[in-house]
């Protein structure tokens, strides 16, 4: 069985490709300006279920994770393409426009305008794929592969939200007191303020927004920037509210690899670590030389880290 | 029932949309050009089915339509993006690396670079969404709105092949001696080339590429453009092969309203006829000056033209 990532890298590989890899593609716009592009499928039952997501909800969240990935290049969004693909009985009953209004209100936020698309009947699963476009200054988009053997690896926000979220919706149980956590996985905010302005801080090695997970996503980094790494768990911001339902090891994993926290994982240099003092970001670990070789320091022990977590399933 | 086109302008004139309506949204790239940029979502069993296509042949027509869409505005394509949806019981088997190898051979003719994407599992349908990235001097894109009344209607190569080449393939018969027409079904070719000199000319007051089918895509033009046409049924130049099994009616609708000619309509001045002879296009009618109103004349007498042709079903 090939994985997503295996796929993407042999298809790389045979065909020699150098825009793949990052969370965006990054294209020459003018002499002072380079265009990011960054496209998102979500399929129905993979991605989203239609009984757990308002199409309000889906049109927002597809919206969501694509301006992530600008967010991951510390850009500007601009622009936006949708194309939908639409089974016939959704497609009388309003489905369609209110997916596209939960799309545009977030897109109102972000100033992000819709310049093209396309629509298709489908068989019988809702289908989206979100395009999004967008700008930073020549030469500054950061990428994934800059990250440096003892820079400082920090994260935004608090990781584990979506995934018990997603917990939650699997398990069916009523849980209003928690209808915040559950909104984390049907609405996530793309932190794309914080992107841009950690990008012109002109001190980050390396940004990726985490989508598949922490553990994932910084391996994305290390197999870019040719290091490895090594977190410390007991630093790592696992969002409070899991505690009231899950272990601390339940909850750690949920941070490591549940994945959908669209918060960003990006790297500096020890020396710059002080200029991050006002902004809302927590140190998680540190970047080691040993290529992709990824470890997580819990309870004073050195564990393997793997795209699971702490421990193989 | 709200038919694609319905839903596409009710989006537009819902949120005020300036881009949409023409094969490609049309940026602002730097002083001196213009991006172009399109998207075309194709689902399996509504737009191919796996039984009649190859992965390849499915990888050459995803980027094909896309590269159809470039050429109807003049533009030269440069890049590309592609998100597919691949269910399990495909991914192992190659079905995607056969995909993109035809997908890429028709890239390399054209020099498209593929720069991003995203990759799904999907629950039962293949899904790919094509994006490509083009270019055109500044404002100089042809729209689908500058037709004029008085101007000639003219288009490239000849129609009506797809549309039986599918038929065939629907009908199960072993036609072999017209499998080039079921090519041309499979295997499109965007008339990339010819697009752009055209574009060149400075002559062309609109043009649109031919997806829908003539009839639907002569709509879209008058619709955009604010005028109606007449087309002369005895000009359009149906595929010669289409009589060897379709009556000469039957032809004519498949010209009609077969769809996915992938051919260039566009429009010209009368006083600039003359600076086409040179190229293999055929006229085909004229633009007049009610709007929406489309005839087409046959056996001498004026008949509305409907999206499905000359005659309601």
């Amino acid at each position: 069985m090939v994985s997503e990532f295996q796929f993407i890298n042999h298809v790389k590989k045979r065909f020699s490709l150098d825009h793949l890899g990052d969370d965006c593609a990054v294209l020459a716009k003018d002499a002072a300006t380079d265009l990011l592009i960054t496209a998102d499928i979500l399929i129905e039952d993979i991605d989203f279920r239609l009984e757990w997501a308002t199409p309000e909800q889906i049109g927002h969240k597809a919206l969501a994770v694509s301006l992530s990935d600008i967010a991951a290049m510390g850009g500007t969004p601009t622009g936006a393409l949708l194309s939908i693909g639409v089974p016939q009985e959704l497609w009388g009953d309003g489905f369609a426009e209110r997916f596209y209004n939960g799309w545009h209100e977030l897109a109102s936020k972000f100033r992000v305008e819709l310049v093209g698309g396309d629509t298709s009947m489908s068989p019988d699963k809702f289908v989206v794929d979100s395009i999004v476009l967008g700008e930073v200054p020549k030469g500054t988009a950061v990428l994934r592969s800059g990250a440096q053997p003892a820079d400082a690896i920090f994260v935004t926000g608090t990781l584990g939200g979506p995934h018990l979220g997603l917990r939650l919706l699997e398990s069916q149980t009523p849980y209003s007191a928690l209808q915040s956590i559950i909104e984390r996985q049907l609405l996530p905010t793309p932190q794309v303020a914080l992107g841009k302005r950690l990008r012109e801080l002109g001190i980050i090695t390396s940004m990726i927004d985490l989508s598949d997970g922490l553990a994932s996503d910084l391996g994305h980094i290390c197999e870019a920037s040719g290091v490895g790494a090594v977190l410390e768990a007991a630093a790592i911001p696992i969002d409070p509210r899991l505690f009231e339902i899950l272990s601390f090891d339940e909850s750690l994993e949920a941070a490591l690899s549940g994945g959908e926290d669209f918060e960003l994982l990006f790297t500096v240099a020890e020396s710059d670590v002080s200029i991050l003092v006002d902004l809302s970001v927590t140190r998680i670990g540190t970047i080691t030389s040993e290529p992709r070789k990824l470890e997580i320091i819990r309870n004073g022990n050195t564990e393997p880290l793997t795209p699971s977590g702490f421990r193989h399933f």
